[in-house]
């Protein structure tokens, strides 16, 4: 599926914002799982589920593949990637930022000492 | 707003999923800026910003204080923290089950050389 980046955060951040999803995800970084098997651990149904996993496979967080009758569901390769590109990028931006403000804080504590 | 991390977190991932809400945050990394200035900035009306501001500011990422007619903007504390944390340890989990599977990969391979 191409999509651009924007596309792409919006719909990694949208599945991320579920609880039952980022538990999903958990249980997945455990090992592959069913769509009944992933029903049943969260006490959904089948449809529910279904609906969610597709939130998340839309978003490249999961591939699902379908072997007979079971669809086995594993880790996408790298939608959260994108996502955690995006927040460490601006965290650094603010950190730094958050940094100049010390210092500049630290300035004036010095100067009041100096002054008083 | 005291609320437990799983809405903190549903609400951070939801804010995050837009992609004029997430400029927003890139805008405000820069500096403070006012309702006003952000809705020239994105091309929107002071009620479509506000809007957004609001849903950013729910999630603790903006805080906003008003100071006669005008509401300045700036980034919350530490709402993309928790995100960022959440990410974060998935990342590290699921990287180590990948560096696991490489293994298994390896040795496969090796076994393949010596057996063939």
């Amino acid at each position: 599926m191409v999509q651009c980046l924007t596309a792409q955060l919006d719909a990694a951040f949208a599945a991320l914002s579920d609880a039952t999803r980022r538990g999903v995800l958990e249980q997945l970084g455990r090992g592959d799982a069913s769509i009944t098997e992933l029903a049943e651990t969260f006490g959904m149904t089948l449809t529910g589920m279904k609906k969610h996993v597709g939130v998340l496979e839309q978003a490249g967080l999961v591939s699902t593949a379908k072997v007979g009758r079971v669809r086995t569901c594993r880790l996408g390769d790298d939608g959260l990637e994108e996502a955690a590109a995006w927040i460490e990028g601006r965290r650094q931006i603010w950190n730094e930022r958050f940094d100049a403000l010390d210092r500049v804080v630290e300035a004036l504590k010095q100067k009041e000492k100096i002054d008083g």
